[in-house]
């Protein structure tokens, strides 16, 4: 319904994503309770707060997810496979042609059943020493182009680029160990589609020369999460926004051109990617602008470096704040407390300022104050609606 | 599912809705801030509060879908076509044999071009004169009935009356200037329905025969919005409830004659409306009570003057509780923030009293304060069964 109501304006909005910046309380406080945060503070003071769930109240998103809802985009509706995922996360840009397919290197002995699945966690540095070597001897197989990626550790991406595949192919790996890898079929295998076949004929090649050609212990492939691009309608097509996406890791580029942005050249720094959004300002209508860090600091559980890393964006704030954008939001993807080392389904502080707000009595950026906002509890995937809404971006709905 | 659940009891509701009566602060303050209302707030204690979105977060509703919701309806699955509203609005009682069509007197020029689309803005006095004129030459086409029924200034509702009509056919209008007025066509234009076709070959004998008659600046006319009443189950049907609107104007006692309500006689004025709802009070369970004049001066951005008009509105709270009725909902259709002249997406302030609530702290009826409530933020089409449930008309679901 939204899709016919978006009108093209001059109007800018700023969606500024702290990844896994929600916490739970360690010593009775969270991340962003114990972190120094007056610039986040003040803007809260002036903007209506609220509480948002990726998906639904209990269901802990991963970063796909989680983004396709911040987007706007149903993430049941638009899921996206793990090996597309895997792919966007090297920086590979997938083609609509391409089945994206995540790999370890694993241990085999000489019978093919399974002792290690993760071949006792090789270095990325011999990683990409195996994927090198691997790619040399396997380029096509049949009239399908094999795209070998290293990524950390154990872990590659494989993508098959060729015509009549399809993903419909049931994952080699059996995910234990004291098994055999599966051989590839097409699915349902009562009546597979030719091209499915096609795909299980290529990866079983691929595994067979693969097993041939290494030694332990890596002497293996385990395939799994066959996926194809979703095809997903851009954010210009449904809501009529100029977009851009300033991030610095490439699973959040990749996330961004899935939904039509253009994925703007940045450092590695928030300092860059404040400079990044400054020089493109005039551009675009919609800004994506992307933190990682706090995320990473949540995974290693690591609070007191979470903390830090939510006191350094506190710190560009201000230079956001300057640009004066119609619509300034802060917000995360998903929560990572570092008390659990991984993301979690405790909802998002919401922040959202605009000209057109009634405040409520919210003075800082925490969990817990944003449970008091005006903008109560909500789903993530109406950020861009109300986004869309206080930037005056969309029209009347019926008479 | 709600349908199986009702009974019919002896207990009263009335849903007072004060038409765009949420805003946007000026200078700090909204018109229910500033407002001064003894009497709502002394009731927004003794009641539970909360905020609604009438279709979704973000969206700006027309009054149609807007009143549609707040009467337990879905407004995307009852959708009301332009013309049906704009027959509404003018006093029609729509049959279902009908097309509804809004028109405009328009200027064009000798090679039929559109020179302006509101022929100089007529006064609403030679528009009646207009369509009188018009009336008295056509009033058949085929066999089926004209009916031309004049609006304000530039606009009159034409109703096509007769049998194997259809709506799905294009406008006329092609809403720019320049341009030539469209002829109308069965659509989809590669496989119309015979009664599409029908109703298009009416359409353009009507712009013939006006065009031939008229003279400058009202030399055409430009159709659009055709639309048929749409076919709603009533809410004795649905929720058990006989009901009765009470409203000055005509639009909303036709909204309210759509979904089955006995639009009962009234005056002008807020006091007729609580002596209509007084020698009413005996025989209906559900009242729906209706001001306009907020929205209006919110439509004109009259900040004092909504200001003004709510305060009317409370001096008439008092009379309204001494009738004790079992739920009594004070609430919006939508919001119409003077400081924009338009009707918002800002959720509406929402105020239930019955016996059986857990009252919460909210102390005024205003949007901020409403915020805080026990109700939450809730989307409007919830508000039947929360009156239903709250003056026990609801049994329970499952065993």
């Amino acid at each position: 319904m939204i899709e016919k109501l978006c009108i093209k304006t001059d109007s800018k909005i700023v969606l500024l994503v702290i990844d896994g910046v929600g916490g739970v309380p360690l010593n009775g406080l969270t991340e962003l309770d114990k972190a120094h945060t007056p610039n986040l503070d003040a803007l809260a003071q002036k903007s209506i707060t609220g509480l948002t769930d990726p998906i639904a109240p209990g269901i802990t998103p991963g970063s796909g997810p989680a983004h396709i809802s911040l987007f706007g985009y149903d993430p049941v509706k638009y899921e996206i496979g793990r090996g597309v995922l895997e792919a966007l996360g090297v920086g590979i840009e997938l083609t609509s042609r391409d089945i994206a397919v995540r790999g370890n290197f694993a241990s085999i002995d000489k019978n093919r059943v399974i002792i290690d699945r993760r071949a006792g966690r090789i270095s990325t540095e011999k990683n990409k020493e195996l994927c090198q070597m691997l790619q040399q001897k396997i380029k096509m197989i049949e009239d399908v182009e094999i795209h070998i990626t290293p990524g950390k550790e154990y872990r590659f991406v494989l993508v098959l680029r060729g015509d009549g595949l399809d993903d419909n192919v049931n994952e080699t790996d059996p995910q234990k160990t004291g098994e055999m890898p599966i051989p590839c079929r097409g699915e349902p295998v009562c009546s597979p589609k030719p091209e499915a076949e096609k795909t299980a004929r290529i990866i079983n090649e691929f595994v067979r020369r693969a097993e041939k050609f290494f030694s332990p212990p890596a002497d293996g492939v385990l395939l799994r999460g066959f996926a194809k691009k979703p095809d997903i309608p851009s954010m210009n097509e449904r809501f009529k926004l100029s977009s851009c996406a300033i991030a610095t890791y490439p699973m959040y580029k990749g996330l961004s051109r899935l939904v039509g942005m253009d994925v703007v050249e940045t450092g590695t720094t928030i300092k860059d990617e404040i400079e990044t959004l400054k020089n493109n300002y005039k551009k675009y209508d919609f800004f994506y602008f992307h933190i990682k860090k706090p995320d990473s600091m949540g995974e290693d559980g690591n609070f007191e470096g979470k903390v830090k890393m939510i006191e350094e964006v506190d710190s560009i704030i201000p230079e956001i704040e300057r640009l004066n954008p119609d619509v300034f939001v802060v917000t995360g993807d998903h929560s990572t407390p570092a008390v659990l080392k991984a993301h979690s389904w405790h909802p998002n502080p919401f922040l959202l300022y605009s000209k057109y707000i009634l405040t409520d009595e919210v003075k800082k950026f925490t969990e817990r104050e944003c449970a008091k906002g005006y903008l109560g509890r909500f789903n993530a995937i109406n950020a861009i609606p109300l986004m869309l809404a206080y930037s005056l971006k969309l029209k009347k709905f019926g008479a």
